[in-house]
């Protein structure tokens, strides 16, 4: 329910989640005590569940946010004197490539434009002329914009030259599908407060056990070392570092809620929904989204602001927090928008509510035309 | 209460917490919106106040635990060309030590054993002999055995020698006095659930801001750049990456309850009173603690397990863990010991009782007798 303090989150996380997970919250674990034990292995079990093979795939859990993740996942998996091909159409293939040029590692990037996905043919050959490649980075879900990039053919040519895939799948993972037995990876990373609606804290890797093990001392860092935290974790089922332990134990109550929606199946299928809800109630007034409906995630949405000089950002967010939904700023560089997340405990309705309220303070701020 | 879930926390953290700060993460916050940022202003602010000059130092929050704030600090004040002296009689100074041997850095040790307080005389001299050392790194209580370290007489050499200090006043920070006016720091850091009673899930840094920002660019990583969020923070109030929401509402909450105690002296007055309960309640029954009272801090109490073959930890915890209480294991490589916390949510009562409860499982376990 949206009040003063808990509007309706429309944003890409932290979002809005259900009840049962935050209540999940209002208890103390002892870090070392059994129940907390177990609720972690529950949560690694059934994370590499949704994606992979738990003969030859492990989870590890790394305290932080999801960027935290990635940063350690790339520390811990790509050899020192490994070379990253990072695919970049936003600000988190940006940041990807930022990370690892602060490691000192090697790293070279195919950068499309925001509007445009990833450039599969150019990946093919830019891997066929560069065999010191080691890994390709690819964002699932650019954030930024909300496109969805082409995994599949970005890990079939991957696949093909014989490198090595990491994903960052913040955005997608528990929503959009992702088999590593058909897509092929080295390591998935996703964070505890996207599609599987946990409250943020945390970030996971899911990554090939042996190349995690091999990885030992390989980490540029202390803290963020998948190897060690993975043998932590084997060694006695404990973190390594003090954990975010209420946080955990909110997202095994969200691991459930999202088995009982019917898994990725069920939760991609009600954000498919919002998001057709969302773009169909705001094309229907004037607005125009960035990306054609082909390359849009189901995830988040970016709408080009209106052109009408009655129309100001700030104002527009202020209004519709007003009336209990947080909207979230554009990212672009290249022309004013805004964001519209419709992930979390959203539903359709509720995006029915939210488009007639945007058409409420259009008229309210004269706003003749919603079109750029 | 303690619960089967929710024994009563006799740890050095995570802790039992208030109701009050618990049901403050019941909402679900935008991360960037005006009510969130509110409450990152308070903390910050809040934080500051405890032991510096606003004018002159600042407040940065970290994700993650205790440890990813410190290694943070490390990474961005220790400059690369820098040398660290580490006052070790810990895991914790041996810790840091670690993580800046994993950054490529510079670093000399000043070891004592894990029953001695650091040696200053010592640390005089090899300040006095080694112009490059740059940095002083030192634990205040050291949680692998409760051991309080004379951080006054540190800060004094330090300061004489003109090197910077940088403290890891993990378990101390809101419990045991500490103003940079006294005390000459250049950095202090400590993480949410410890004495200022939050739940787990961010560390955070009170540093000299010149120095912080002076330090742009100097991080080994991209996540864990104390000066790169404190620009983050200067910029818009907001973090850089997602911040764990319900974690840092739940702080704030903490930081009202803390100043409502009476501040440092208050909360501290209360775990002095605790300590000496339980200390003076074990060694009634026989026990023997590792510290002379003079080296204990009131926050964990290593306690030598007894010499009766009876006696077996792992079910000497599970009878305690069935009454409600969960204590913690010894970290100490010389003797078997087990811990007691005394800090959280934890009054003289519940110590009393705990003392009552070990009494009655000596007597179950047919232990003769405590001494170790």
């Amino acid at each position: 329910m949206a009040t003063d303090t808990a509007p309706l989150l429309l944003t890409p996380g932290p979002l809005t989640t259900a009840d049962s997970t935050r209540q999940a919250m209002t208890v103390d674990f002892g870090s070392r005590d059994e129940a907390f034990i177990q609720i972690n292995r529950e949560v690694r079990e059934g994370l590499v569940a949704l994606c992979a093979d738990p003969a030859e795939y492990s989870c590890v859990l790394m305290q932080g946010s999801g960027t935290f993740a990635v940063e350690a996942t790339f520390g811990t998996l790509l050899p020192r004197d490994g070379k990253a091909l990072v695919c970049i159409n936003g600000a988190y293939g940006r940041r990807i490539t930022q990370m690892i040029e602060i490691m000192g590692r090697s790293v070279v990037t195919l950068v499309n434009d925001e509007t445009e996905p990833t450039d599969v043919a150019t990946l093919d050959r830019m891997l066929g002329e560069d065999s010191s490649i080691t890994h390709v980075a690819a964002v699932y879900c650019e954030t930024t914009t909300g496109m969805l990039n082409p995994i599949q053919a970005i890990a079939d040519v991957t696949a093909k030259h014989g490198r090595e895939l990491i994903i960052d799948a913040m955005s997608a993972f528990g929503a959009l599908p992702l088999k590593a037995a058909k897509t092929p990876f080295q390591a998935v990373v996703a964070s505890s407060n996207k599609c599987l609606e946990g409250v943020p804290g945390f970030g996971y890797c899911i990554a090939r056990t042996k190349d995690l093990q091999a990885a030992a001392g390989n980490a540029h860092s202390l803290s963020l070392d998948l190897s060690a935290q993975l043998a932590g974790f084997d060694k006695n089922a404990q973190w390594r570092f003090t954990p975010p332990t209420q946080v955990i134990a909110a997202f095994r109550e969200a691991l459930r809620l999202h088995a009982e929606e019917g898994g990725v199946e069920g939760r991609g299928g009600r954000y498919r929904t919002n998001c057709k809800t969302l773009v169909d109630g705001l094309r229907a007034l004037g607005f125009e989204t960035l990306l054609p409906d082909e390359q849009q995630a189901p995830i988040i949405v970016t709408v080009r602001q209106p052109a009408d000089p009655n129309f100001d950002f700030k104002r527009f967010y202020d209004a519709l927090r007003e009336q209990g939904f947080a909207i979230y700023p554009g990212k672009l560089t290249q022309a004013p928008t805004f964001r519209v997340g419709c992930i979390g405990q959203v539903f359709p309705a509720d995006l029915e509510r939210f488009v007639a309220t945007v058409k409420e303070v259009l008229t309210a701020h004269e706003i003749a035309s919603a079109a750029p």
